[in-house]
């Protein structure tokens, strides 16, 4: 780490001879937007414009550049800060943003996971295995149809079950009285099968609608939500953590487009503006995320930099009950499996509840290296 | 239009053998979420699943796919609309969006620009020619310094001077200051010149700053703001153009990764979303869209559906004075001409304020068709 500066590390498609114009363009497109010729006063040469600090070459045409860019061009604002990695080079496909290191006063200025690991396994009262969970789908049963599917998951003894990320204030399905409903129907299996199941709502809109439901979950006594952090926008998210006092979980829609790794975006930029677990889409399902990079997305969850709190990997997207070993065996016990689809094609509930109990001793059973 | 549906327009990239088992989950996965077997309730099957409506073959493996997607899916929320557009599938690389239609009913929620063409050009009191506009760069001025610059613009007659997206509240140049500075040295070059101009303070950061960023810029008399949609959240702009009463610039940072076409996501939704004038990269510039996206963009602003106001397109990027007839000619009078590095490159204040002379004439000048 470079004093003073944040890390950018790209992959830039660039003719070699080429390059070094090419990253010149870089460095400054991103703060002063100026060739340094056009840079007038001392302030500006000396504390905006950053340096090269490394420079790899991968393949022909690609190469691996890091960036120290001021933390001063930050502003310490959480937007502005994307703006600096990734602003205006979004706009030009020659250029992906691979990786992120901040500084210790970002870092905390963003404040990243309030809870993260420990913090949801003292929640849900899980030691020493992976955590299950399950999702309440499709939207557009009414939210007593919901709430009872909520209940049906909650008494195989799932232990979190959440919206699907598509649940907004629907007309056929308002969101309070989808919370109240859902939160009664988790109560009641826990008076059934001794054990608590977390409800997580989704929560989405613009700020004014999310604020709104924000107050509305805590009213009801929810413990944790979900966001859509690309949908609401990422620096969205560190108003929401920094106010919320529950946990967070997030969610991939609308952010998988972007050209940042999954690495940089899910395993790294979520936690850090706030997420306490992340969802994504895990290899071999209906998603397209290699079984390489979904490890370099647990991995930069679990291993934060500073004083971050790590953050649960949530692999998800067509898993099978069937296949859970595997999984298991490959992401461990600091680990959310999130299955949805596979239990809710089940063709009767009985064939659901028997799936759910399968899943909830998969998990339990399952031979974790400690 | 179906009735009581939205239309979206995807490339799906596919094997013609697999394409009809492709359009399908991506119809499914859009809203439900889940295979057709798995759908329980008639409400679900009848109401919250679309339909394939078009289908053409562009070249191998290259499909256009128009879908109509359920209204009610959206929960009338910004945040769905997006979602149901392109969440999960921005994860999937076969799929690009390339087109958006929505119902008079959402069109009408969102609220398009609430100026547009017409209201900005009011209140610059420009009629019958493209509008210039400039940039206040590098970040690290001080306020003193940018304002200066600022001064120095406005004095050619410059009809918009703005702040470059990197304007945060940044400690070297807070953000109340340097509006209050601004506004003052376009007050005083409007005394000097005779003609007004517009200076555009930036709004960024999480929710709650931007909020407190519009009562500083309105309290100072700010008349129109710029925001980079994308960097603080593309619903939050809904919220903003419901309140503000002034008209917003759309910038197009963080914004260009999408895999959605830059017609439909800058052309297309920022307006909808309530965005007044939108830059975006020029062709021949130091960017990637090529003269027919831009061309497409500037389209999609000026026509917009149904009863939302046109919208200006804001070319900018590396344009030159020199070469401005050329990109007069493409645009024709209903442009905002944005330039910025090749004015502020000027080696010194003499050679700016000339160049900048040059600007305004040309855009005075130019024999537009009516």
């Amino acid at each position: 780490m470079t004093d003073g500066h944040i890390e950018a590390v790209y992959r830039v498609r660039s003719r070699e001879d080429a390059l070094h114009g090419r990253i010149e363009a870089l460095l400054l497109e991103q703060t002063v937007e100026l060739p340094r010729s056009a840079l007038r006063t001392a302030f500006v040469k000396e504390r905006l414009v950053g340096k090269v600090l490394a420079m790899e070459k991968l393949g022909p045409d690609d190469f691996r550049v890091t960036l120290a860019q001021p933390e001063l061009a930050t502003g310490d604002d959480p937007a502005q800060l994307l703006n600096v990695l990734f602003g205006n080079c979004s706009l030009q496909p020659d250029v992906l943003l691979e990786d992120v290191r901040l500084t210790p006063a970002l870092e905390s200025m963003l404040g990243g996971p309030r809870f993260g690991i420990l913090g949801i396994r003292e929640l849900v009262g899980v030691q020493g295995r992976a955590l299950t969970a399950s999702v309440l789908k499709p939207i557009g049963l009414t939210n007593q149809e919901t709430a009872s599917l909520c209940g049906a998951l909650a008494r195989c003894g799932i232990d979190i079950v959440k919206d699907d990320h598509g649940h907004a204030d629907h007309s056929f399905g308002p969101f309070g009285e989808r919370v109240r409903l859902c939160l009664r129907a988790t109560d009641e299996a826990a008076q059934e099968t001794g054990r608590p199941t977390l409800y997580v709502p989704n929560l989405t809109g613009s700020p004014a609608t999310v604020l709104e439901q924000v107050r509305v979950a805590r009213e009801a006594g929810v413990k944790a939500v979900m966001v859509s952090p690309m949908l609401i926008g990422l620096p969205f998210l560190v108003d929401i953590a920094s106010d919320l006092g529950m946990p967070i979980l997030a969610h991939p829609a609308f952010g998988g487009a972007q050209r940042i790794s999954p690495a940089a975006l899910l395993g790294r930029l979520f936690p850090l503006f706030g997420a306490d677990a992340v969802i994504y889409p895990n290899y071999g399902g209906r998603f397209s995320y290699s079984r390489e990079e979904c490890g370099a997305i647990a991995a930069a969850l679990r291993s934060p930099p500073g004083a971050i709190r790590p953050a649960f990997p949530v692999p998800a997207g067509g898993m099978k009950v069937e296949t859970l070993r595997e999984v298991l065996g490959f992401y461990g016990k600091d680990t959310i499996l999130l299955v949805g689809g596979s239990l809710l094609d089940a063709p009767d509930p009985a064939t659901l509840a028997e799936r759910g109990r399968q899943f909830v001793e998969a998990a339990a059973a399952f031979p974790y290296r400690t």
